[in-house]
């Protein structure tokens, strides 16, 4: 049995059922889904501020699972700590970003992010600059918060659908990434709505990681990633 | 029982039978490969004007095994055909080019495709240069022919050790794309002289069509995929 | 007598006359133009999948003509076959995209392309992108077949107009290049309806092709186009 | 009198100190720098790992200085923890790296970064990569740790040199980023070694930020970084 | 004392005071101001055509004052003459348009110039496209000429207003650059009423001036911009 | 009869009358080739300082041959003043430098630039990247200086033929455009020697011009390049 373990990097416990629960549903034959968030950490990464917090917290997920993980799926829209991931894991570790933006290369010529809140828009930016997909991806956001997920995201649906057709009108895009972990139960409705496919990055990390074990291929350790034990500091709550 | 048909464009029934039994080796369970290339056809793509004649050939491929195919997979590097025939299938269609660059991306920060023979080079930048990959890849290239690979490739093993490692030192290079389908036998031997990841795309490609199904997320028939029947012409031998 | 034949890469007659009525009536004193297109073949070219069988077309073509022929203009917007055919011909191949796009560099900071139908959007943004004109450059379409082109286009002047003056607002386009071969009794009435310069493609090809042979200028035969022989292969009707 | 915060990412006071007195040979009259390093934290950023602690403690440093701050400067190559340490400080945020790429853009035509250890360069090129500048800078490293700096860098002389000279003979540098802070004591003896202009980031950076606040330009609020409020945790010793 | 010599590289002397004045506001302590224009030339820049006489105005300038000059500020927007003033002047030169466009960088992701008139948003885009800025930043254009910012620009607020909150609205613009030297009377106004960082380029300038002399980093004489003496020519009037 | 003024922008009559041959050779039957330099201006273009008054000598003679002048080439590696003659010239205005380019791209992938002196491949680069070439086109120079090539250039052969070796095996240059006016007679010895195409930009420039007037395309007046009237200056010798 191979298991890869789907790091939420935040702290919120429901968010992680779900977004587990979405993976699960699209793991292959033999590949078990574990879902883990931080003890300690941020509800929500809605900033820099708290991607950098929440960064710390994949980095403690991975210390503490990498034993019995053959890969991970770090399942925040921005990737953050994907490369310190790789650089700890001992197998692969893929973004949901990443995952979903390949993802949509090969369905379509043109695509768009829909992601959330607004201020997040160059956390997204910065994924498809590195990816170097700035002339087939646009972003755009929607006005809602994390919090606003917990209890699913289906009551989006016609804010996402509105968005989606103004990409589509606007910037040709021809398929949508959901921008936010947790936003899996819109998939089905959405693509029904505006006619396209519709990317949810965790499945689609799900799907590279689970390749990349079958494949036999980890990360180069050749140099950028050459092998970093992660420091004995955690985060623990209080002002310093 | 979910069926990934692997397209071999050109007409040699030994490379389709190296490059099903690879292909076979990573399928996750559940996933049956089935190989097929043109009866009509060239006996390998080095060149544009045989990616022409490739490309019809898996056009007729796909028109032929869409009713019994769940998604296509194309074997030729450079990826001939593909956009077209992501108009034509029903299911999903990937080309081991643009499946390997990606899963590079994913294990690497910068990496190399070792294509041949050398004047195929511009090939593999067509397909980097659509990704937007120019800044994370370069392409080198060995002086071999296709034909050269027909009994397997490890009598390769040094050459492309050699290309390998100079991309290390000259570009930073950390993780090696195989330039050609039916060099899967390398990816073990290379893989452990260089010291670097070393990817097949026909592999990688099989993990990402089984992921799209798992997924079911389908080529976009938004705009430009949208459904097209492939014209009632068929390539014969001899010359007009 | 120099001679350069343009290759409509579609079957049809009626484009072919058009087209080499065009292209004659701006060729240089000495050059004499040649119109053929392929016995078996698609009507015309408005989704990849034509274009892979118009492609062969061109090939054909090529082989056909290229004992009294000093260089060759492809008349298909997306310069189908180009590349396969300078690898073929003995003297110079010119796509009429490229051909287009370059002349609005010299005339314009910045220009669109108005296409048609929509669906082909992906093939000028292929050539665009190919010759790195993305900063200077955008694509739009109107939504009409190439069949509604065969007696004339001068019946769509208001919709390009409209598309013109588009581009012109929102993106600063200064020159328009028409996406479609067959569209040169458009130049005229839309170029002073809309108060810009309006490129035709062929005839941009023709000039170039005709300058090329001018300063002997051919092919580089040092790697990527070196000599090739069309595979004794022709498209015949039915399935195979 | 106006208060400019350098932050030194890592835990060495060695290394603050000597930051700090770089910073302040170059300050302008009535700019006073202040140096400031983490308490709990990282002894070096080698690593995407060790940048994650870092950030945290740049975010740390940003909360316990900000009332007494008018602009920060974050002085470890790679800017790690910029983006964030602008949604949380009152005033201007300057990476060393940025700064460091923009000087040197003002004074020649190409450059060169020469950044140590060699497995950050991936560092190096996404803050390149996000200016834009992949065509005017290139990557280059040596290999030393940043241990290996804290009784100062100019044994090193010889070793930047070598790297200087390749970087202008084969990439057409005429100019030099020095990419890591804690090296501006190699900024004279190098710069007179190679002939070219050497370029320290916290200097670099004291001087846009001194130039921020002279004009009254901060951070927008707009969007991106809207005002965040530092989470209430902290890095402790021992994991978690 | 240090002295900037500000280059207002047309012939008004109402708007060097203007630009002088402004330049003053900001400058570090020790740092002294001084602005001048040419004798004979352009009364403004509002075309290629007249940056081509500016810049020979510029050169005549450096080539006045360089021997009193510590730092040139060229006070034009599209920096017609830097490049070529940093070959003949002693020290460092800095274009008014990078500077402002760097200096957008440290406090907007993303950021619009407002240049005028509109035929000269090709000049912007040129600095924008050599600075590599082209995927952070948007140019847009008020309908205005030079002429009407003679007696300040407070008048043009609310067209400015209306510019910026276009560009936030529909490219995520987060700060505005003035594109015109003579408009830091705006700054204020501008920046106040759209709620976003305002840049006067000019000012910026100065600020970088001021910050490579503290550092000593002068312009490379590496290749591109060895020294070089100003031909014996001038302007006169009248036609040749 | 169709004239085109062929532009030097330096006062050499020798390299006028080089060049002038040389663009005779090429021009189609019926187009009439005149060449002309400007009385006052600099011997040679090997600067941006230099740039700056061969542009003022363009304009002059611009307006000096309008009236009677069909299109303009601009004979001056860089392109110096192009953009603004195109404002004032009432047709056509060709760089030689930008018509060496997009030639090259019809017969190679991938191609060299080789220019001289070293200094001036910066503004090689210029052109190379303001027509998105850079993933196309390396420039390397040799270290020769424009006075060389006034009785010839055949004697620089070896010299550039190792250059061009080089850039073949270093950048898989497939074809090699010459960096300066003046090395026509190169042309036929170089592409002997090397064995690939070798271009020469005045006699591309010719042919391209020769097409847009036989086409009837102009400069777009829709922005960038309305119409504007060369001010009432001159150049004069002596100093202000």
């Amino acid at each position: 049995m191979t298991r890869i373990t789907v790091v939420n990097p935040n702290t919120s416990a429901e968010l992680t059922a779900a977004i587990t629960t979405a993976a699960q549903a699209v793991a292959p034959l033999g590949v078990e889904i574990h879902g883990a968030q931080p003890d300690v950490g941020v509800p929500s990464v809605e900033s820099h501020t708290e991607e950098q917090f929440a960064a710390v917290g994949v980095l403690e997920l991975v210390r503490r699972h990498d034993a019995v993980t053959d890969a991970f799926v770090v399942a925040c829209f921005g990737d953050t700590g994907v490369a310190a991931a790789r650089e700890v894991a001992s197998g692969p570790v893929i973004g949901m970003t990443e995952a979903a933006l390949q993802t949509a290369c090969l369905v379509a010529e043109r695509f768009a992010v829909i992601t959330l809140p607004p201020r997040t828009a160059a956390h997204s930016h910065r994924v498809v600059h590195a990816l170097g997909l700035g002339h087939r991806c646009v972003v755009s956001a929607v006005d809602t918060g994390v919090a606003d997920l917990l209890d699913g995201s289906t009551h989006l649906l016609e804010t996402f659908a509105t968005a989606a057709w103004a990409a589509r009108e606007q910037d040709g895009a021809e398929a949508i990434v959901l921008g936010c972990a947790g936003l899996a139960d819109l998939v089905e409705p959405l693509s029904e709505t505006v006619g396209m496919p519709v990317i949810d990055g965790v499945a689609a990390a799900v799907g590279l990681a689970s390749s990349l074990l079958a494949m036999g291929v980890g990360t180069s350790r050749a140099q950028t990633f050459a092998p970093m034990t992660v420091p004995a500091l955690r985060l623990a709550e209080g002002i310093a």
